[in-house]
C-alpha cells in the first residue's frame, strides 16, 4: 500500500499508450482497462503523444511548450500511471521515449506509481526491460503486481474483442485490482 | 573488409548525432571526426533530426513525408554510418530512436556498416547496449573495431578542444582508420 494515498479513492490513473497507431493493440488494451476499472480507480486516456515536440535539453526552459505543460499537468493530476507500450526493433518506440525524456527532470514524476501492461503475444522482453530500467532511473515506483502480459493478437485488435474474451478480462481486472490495492484502495469492482 | 566496397574509396560516411542540443558533445565529436577523416573516407553530418515527424506505422505509406524521404536517401547514398548518441535516463534519446524507427522497414538500411562513438565520460552503458541491440535487430553490420569511447567532459564541449587533445585525437583517428580498413580502403590519413 502506498500510504500517502490511503483512503483517498477513487485514485486517478493516467493511461499512456506507447503507440500512435490508430488501431493499436496497446491503446485498445488501455481502453478496455477503462471499461473494466473498479469503482476505486478513475482511469483517463492521455491523447497528446502525437503533439509532443522532439525533446531537446536546450528547450527545457520556461515557458515550456504548451503540449509539455499539459503533459506535466496530467502527470501531476494523477495518482498513478498505467502504461501499455509496444516494442519496435527490440527497443522502446522513439515517440514514447520522447515523452519520457520530457519528464526526466519534471518534479511531478518521481515516486509516481507505474503499472506496465504488455499487450504483445510475441516477444517484447527487450522493450519491457528497457522501459523498466528507464522508469526506475526516473524514480518511478513500479507496481509489479499490477504489471501483466495480456496476449493480444497485435494491431487491429479491437476493444470489444478484449472485453469479450474472459481470460483477457480476468488478467486486466486482476491487474487493476492489484493497482488499486497498491494505492491503498478497495479492490472490489 | 566489406568486400562489396573494396577499392571504391573514398567511402561515404554519414555521421548521425543522437542529440539535438546546440552544444552537444556528441555532435562536436562527429565534427571533430570530419576534421580528422583520412583521405579514404568522406564524412558528412546529417542535420535533419529535428525535422523528423514522430514515427507512426500508419504513416509509413507512399509518398513518405519529405524529411523521411531525405533521411532514407542520405542512408542510401552512404557506404557506412558513424553514430554518436548520448544516454537519457539509461535509454536511447527518444528523438534518435524515432529516426531509427523510420528506418526499420527501409530497404536502404540492412547490412549498412555502422560504427558507434561513445562521447560520454560518465556511464552510458545502458544506452550503448540498447543501441547495439536495436541496430543488430535492424540488420546493421556493426564495426566493433571502429566503435570507441572518447571520454569528453559533456555538453559544452567544443570541436577545437577535442582537436587540441592528443589523446582524444588518437582515439578518433584510430576509429576512423579501423572503419576505413573495414570498408576495404587504405588506413592512411
Amino acid at each position: 500500500m502506498i500510504t500517502a494515498l490511503a483512503g483517498r479513492a477513487p485514485y486517478r490513473v493516467l493511461c499512456l499508450s506507447g503507440s500512435l497507431r490508430r488501431h493499436s493493440a496497446n491503446t485498445a488494451l488501455l481502453r478496455a482497462a477503462i471499461c473494466l476499472a473498479p469503482a476505486s480507480l478513475s482511469l483517463t486516456l492521455y491523447d497528446g503523444l502525437a503533439k509532443l515536440p522532439l525533446f531537446n535539453p536546450d528547450d527545457e526552459i520556461e515557458p515550456l511548450p504548451a503540449p509539455i505543460q499539459a503533459l506535466r499537468q496530467a502527470i501531476a493530476d494523477s495518482d498513478a500511471l498505467l502504461i501499455a507500450c509496444p516494442e519496435y526493433a527490440h527497443g522502446v518506440p522513439g515517440a514514447f521515449k520522447n515523452l519520457l525524456d520530457w519528464l526526466v527532470s519534471a518534479l511531478e514524476f518521481p515516486d509516481k506509481p507505474v503499472a506496465l501492461l504488455n499487450a504483445s503475444a510475441r516477444e517484447s522482453e527487450h522493450a519491457q526491460a528497457a522501459l523498466r530500467e528507464i522508469l526506475l532511473t526516473m524514480s518511478a515506483r513500479l507496481v509489479p503486481s499490477a504489471s501483466v502480459t495480456v496476449p493480444l493478437p497485435g494491431a487491429g485488435c479491437e476493444v470489444q474483442a478484449i472485453l469479450d474474451d474472459r481470460a483477457q478480462v480476468a488478467i486486466v481486472s486482476g491487474a487493476l485490482a492489484a493497482l488499486s490495492a497498491a494505492l491503498g484502495g478497495a479492490t472490489g469492482g
